[in-house]
């Protein structure tokens, strides 16, 4: 997917928070801009958001002098997360589709996506995406190859989000199904990396690899071969978050999000806020 | 008040709003955010938000060949406040306190805002600024100034927010002050201009004058002098909206405003969402 100019602000809003993260010298947050704003004002929108986001972050580090800004962020999402896990667990056990509400709960975690915004209730989302439909629901599909796959591979999205995964693949591991899981090779937002995949404990149920890159969604041309083989040879892909779909839109991967910006919105045909589970591939 | 770095993202995100209203061109949207970021890639965050956005708004005219791409959203409020105006007489009418009931629906006027937000309920404001204390509140102060004062200098902001003016201005005007109300001299963002004054019929009570400067905001070293030396001789001076609070904040002006965004809000120490009234002057 392309990006969109509604990206443009949006960019510049997430290098300054970025920045905050980092320090709280106000002129580097400023230098942090110009030197955004020059790069932006020459790069064409051709681009998917994650590879023109990949070097908006990578000023953001070099002049901050901070290779994570978002590392607490991310460790604090992922205590909170891990705390939910066991009722994200119990939702799931008790519910009369166990894969339905895996999904739906998988789903909800991508509420955690501080690329977006910085404030989100995650308890409130478990409550509502239980009670909400998919505006785009290929459920069905997903089940039936699901049923007929032996491996999987699931492309991770943030940080926190990792533990609502989980409780997925481990239903996933339970019905026979060998995983990969792939998060990302660096820092970027509050993307998960093997750090996050470590804390989470996410080699008990999945391989764990990177798909490289270092941008906030699997930029094909960028990824690592490694990865690139593992999507094209994968029976069944699973994808997180709104980054990669950016990137792999035109993938036969089942994306699954929560849509919470316009360009994406647009992109979809549906609104804010809506939950969706759909089927990639060329128009 | 100087500009803050999140006024940079809005100024582009108001940027794409205003080429979005004068063209469906996208490639001339893109070019608009172009030459907007070159601009204040090279821009000092010193001078105030208003004259920032002016330039970032001349850009906006000059690509889309387009004097006032707000024409039709002014229009709209314009027509919708005037059907609200009735509504607003009769609440202060039937106050306990009409002035305070003038002054407060005056500011909920101001929540018809577009360099902020392209949505918002003008009438579930004008309900919820009745129950709502301001977060700064010179009530008094301002009541016993006017108490004494012969003459008022009113600084209009938006249009549609006009017809939320008037009804304090007849207010004040039966109390037989004598009453300027001062409007933008072009079309910026949704500002008030001569025309929204003939509009609402501001003339049966005030004489309008221009401010001068081209600004969202009366930017003094911009303005005309002929509002200047009204500004110095005023007796009580009304300054309503966040752009006059941003170019007048160190005048002894009386501030009516919604607080919309993070930097006045911080630069006030109140929330967003607060109710302000405010005496200026130097810290």
């Amino acid at each position: 997917m392309k990006a969109y100019a509604d990206c443009i602000p949006c960019f510049l809003r997430q290098a300054l928070e970025a920045a905050r993260m980092a320090t709280d010298d106000e002129e580097v947050h400023e230098e942090v801009l110009r030197k955004v704003m020059k790069y932006l004002s020459s790069e064409s929108l051709d681009k998917t958001p994650a590879e023109l986001s990949k070097k908006a972050h990578s000023i953001v580090k070099e002049i901050t002098n901070c290779n994570d800004p978002y590392l607490k962020a991310k460790q604090r999402d992922n205590k909170t997360a891990k705390r939910l896990y066991p009722k994200v667990k119990r939702m799931i056990t008790s519910s009369a589709d166990p894969l339905l509400t895996a999904i739906k709960l998988a789903i909800a975690g991508n509420i955690i996506d501080l690329g977006v915004s910085s404030s989100y209730d995650v308890e409130k989302t478990m409550t509502n995406v239980l009670k909400t439909d998919f505006a785009i629901d290929e459920y069905k599909s997903l089940k039936k190859d699901l049923d007929k796959a032996e491996q999987v591979l699931y492309i991770g999205d943030n940080a926190g989000e990792i533990f609502f995964d989980k409780p997925l693949m481990e239903y996933l591991s339970e019905l026979g199904k060998k995983i990969v899981y792939a998060v990302r090779d660096e820092p970027i937002i509050n993307d998960a990396t093997v750090e996050d995949a470590e804390f989470a404990g996410i080699e008990d149920v999945a391989k764990v690899i990177t798909a490289g890159g270092g941008a906030s969604g699997a930029v094909l041309d960028l990824c690592s071969p490694e990865f690139v083989e593992c999507l094209r040879n994968a029976e069944v892909v699973i994808s997180k978050g709104q980054g990669n779909y950016e990137s792999l839109n035109e993938e036969q991967a089942y994306f699954l999000l929560i849509v919470k910006c316009k360009p994406i919105a647009k992109d979809l045909g549906v609104k804010v806020g809506d939950l969706v589970l759909k089927k990639g591939g060329k128009q």
